[in-house]
């Protein structure tokens, strides 16, 4: 196992500590710097201001080895992080010449003349090299100095993320080789966060890999880091320990989605799918077609948000009046209609009630009619309106990928 | 003017520095101080590291007046904030019998025995007052020492929220009494952030109120914050020179939502509406139907991501064969299908290509049909799949609001 290298991030900017925009860039690196061997210590928020900023760094950089500053590397006088490491190390910035070139070519290429004071944008200390920044006017720096690492990253996330994969990562590989790290996270859904602790209790006595549950809209997730050069073996067993002693509420891994994985069972059966919703109110419509694969199988949505609506699209009056839409028959009733009159291979519907309502709020029905007939499901959620409304969305999900794997095994 | 008091922030966590939650609280908070008379001077993410966190703890103290700290409140051993605070003001933590009492009782309602490590959620020391929390199991704490207050506040975004707003605001008000400070965000669309910039200048020299500019996917917003025995007047005056510099770009202001706004003015003008969309998928009608109010005007909604779709609700085969299905006829064609076939007043229809194609992603239509007659719009935007599918789905509803003013008018 590695031990872990202490590091410290700093993220620069006043329009954070008013609360302006949500500090997304220190998630990112958070996460990935883990799999780099470091262990994040502290993470210090702070304004544009040249002192507060240079003490903040120099605390840092007594306490760890690695140091990275995202923001405040903006042309504007507010811009102050290239002057703060400055200050906290004891150098002075300078126009780098080739820097400069750079710059100016970016400007020209735009068809715009340089503003003067974007001129600090290409300054260096001397131990500082600069990170190219394809993506805009800020070049990265990668500072060393008395065996500490300073970097800084531009704060915007589209030029702050390539810069960290292509820039950063291959450095910190370089400058700190480590023992191979992995991690893997397995996705559940319809099982509570403390059922999942329960059940991987074996995990938590090992410190290789380490295991971390959270809490995510689409199920709790458990994230396995393993390191040393036993890690791929490591990391293997216990995703299927893991699977074992958490099945049958496993659905995906990593990057998977579920509307992903729904998608890949489609494709591969050559089925094509409707819906229907009311609840949802066009959720699970957006999430299947927010899969760039979806063309190939997503066939036609409706929202019916009301009695009328519903008719329309073929459910009886009579079964609404007898059983209320909110029930198992029109849920059953609706994903037959959408699957009979839009021609498609599966119909999937969702009703239910996010809101105050004769009946009690967060009570959803999901149908799911196919080749060999038509099931549904009850949920009860104790949730507000917008939760109850993107969790049946995500049932809906579900209960399409456990159909599709009774129809495979039939 | 006030002269702000200097606060900080403490976000306790070692999940916030693995990156597995983005720290949505700390925005939240840091939003809303300067209405109440604080800078947020630093914010500090730590793990949950007993003398870490009593360290930053005491450092933050000896900086700012208002100290504030989210998480670390749970039933288990590595919730720490408690013993940190007291560590860090020379206190000891003991049992509080009435909030022992209290806990006790939430546990008997949920018909469960409480677990013996919750008891640490009924602990004060001498200088903290217990703030309830009717949403969980962890009161927070006010604590007034030397002058100081420090605040504990659950991690739990709906915990910390309503405990934020019924029971840290009042106490914060009559504490630290300020004079007024009113803050008004002016909301716009389809004006680019420098050119709000560049309109708003008069507003830079000024430092009474204070002007922000920030990007959100609905627009380009404007957030003044005006302080002072005057603030009321000064607020107003402001926000209509604000309104004259930008018009004709405002759509709302401060929690005004786009779909809300045209929601309004649908109930208002007694109109029902339907929607037809490819590119978006559903994320328009997934927008309006997010609105409580849209069961009175959102009659029933469509997604045809294919030609067949488009012909089966009314659109004609020959219109797509000529103009293509992302084109102004068929962006019109289907608004006046849907209105027709859902009987509707009004129809809204999307078209357009996120991904890669034949035609150049990032073309989108946009069509409202009514009684008198169709319209259509062409936009074009710079940006990937995600964020092309979203910014189709508000500019529907900004061109449909547009179309609603004309109306009115007319």
């Amino acid at each position: 196992m590695n031990t872990p290298i202490p590091a410290e991030l700093l993220s620069v900017g006043t329009e954070l500590l008013r609360g302006e925009i949500v500090d997304t860039n220190a998630a990112f690196i958070a996460s990935q710097l883990p799999l780099l061997g470091f262990e994040l210590q502290r993470l210090t928020t702070a304004g544009d201001n040249l002192d507060y900023l240079s003490d903040v760094l120099k605390q840092a950089m007594g306490r760890a080895t690695l140091v990275i500053a995202s923001g405040g590397l903006g042309p504007t006088q507010d811009d102050l992080t290239r002057e703060a490491i400055a200050a906290a190390i004891g150098e002075k910035v300078a126009v780098d010449p080739e820097l400069e070139r750079n710059l100016r070519g970016m400007f020209t290429r735009m068809g715009r003349e340089m503003p003067p004071h974007n001129l600090k944008q290409a300054t260096l200390i001397p131990s500082a090299t600069a990170l190219p920044n394809p993506r805009g006017t800020a070049p990265g720096w990668w500072v060393e100095k008395n065996g500490k690492v300073i970097v800084t990253l531009p704060g915007p996330p589209r030029e702050m993320t390539p810069m960290w994969q292509n820039e950063v990562v291959p450095r910190l590989k370089t400058r700190f080789p480590t023992l191979p790290i992995l991690a893997r996270t397995v996705k559940t859904f319809l099982i509570a966060e403390a059922s999942v602790a329960e059940r991987l209790q074996p995990f938590f006595a090992v410190d290789n890999p380490t295991l971390g549950i959270y809490a995510k809209p689409d199920g709790i997730q458990a994230r396995l880091i393993a390191s040393g050069n036993d890690a791929a073996r490591l990391i293997d067993e216990s995703e299927a320990k893991l699977r074992e002693l958490l099945a049958p509420y496993v659905w995906g891994k990593d990057d998977d989605t579920l509307e992903g994985v729904v998608g890949g069972w489609l494709v591969k059966h050559k089925l094509t799918l409707a819906t229907i919703e009311d609840v949802s109110g066009g959720l699970l419509a957006s999430t299947i077609s927010g899969s760039p694969q979806s063309p190939g199988y997503y066939h036609a949505g409706v929202i019916a948000p009301n009695d009328h609506a519903k008719v329309a699209w073929g459910v009886s009056p009579d079964l609404i009046k007898q059983h209320g839409a909110v029930s198992a028959p029109v849920a059953e009733a609706m994903a037959s209609a959408v699957r009979d009159r839009l021609a498609a291979d599966i119909g999937v519907s969702v009703t239910g009630i996010a809101g105050p309502s004769a009946k009690p709020p967060g009570v959803v029905f999901i149908g799911v009619a196919d080749s060999s007939g038509v099931k549904s499901w009850q949920q009860q959620y104790q949730a507000g309106r917008a939760d109850t409304r993107e969790r049946a969305a995500i049932s809906a999900l579900f209960r399409l990928r456990e159909r599709l794997i009774e129809l495979e095994l039939a």
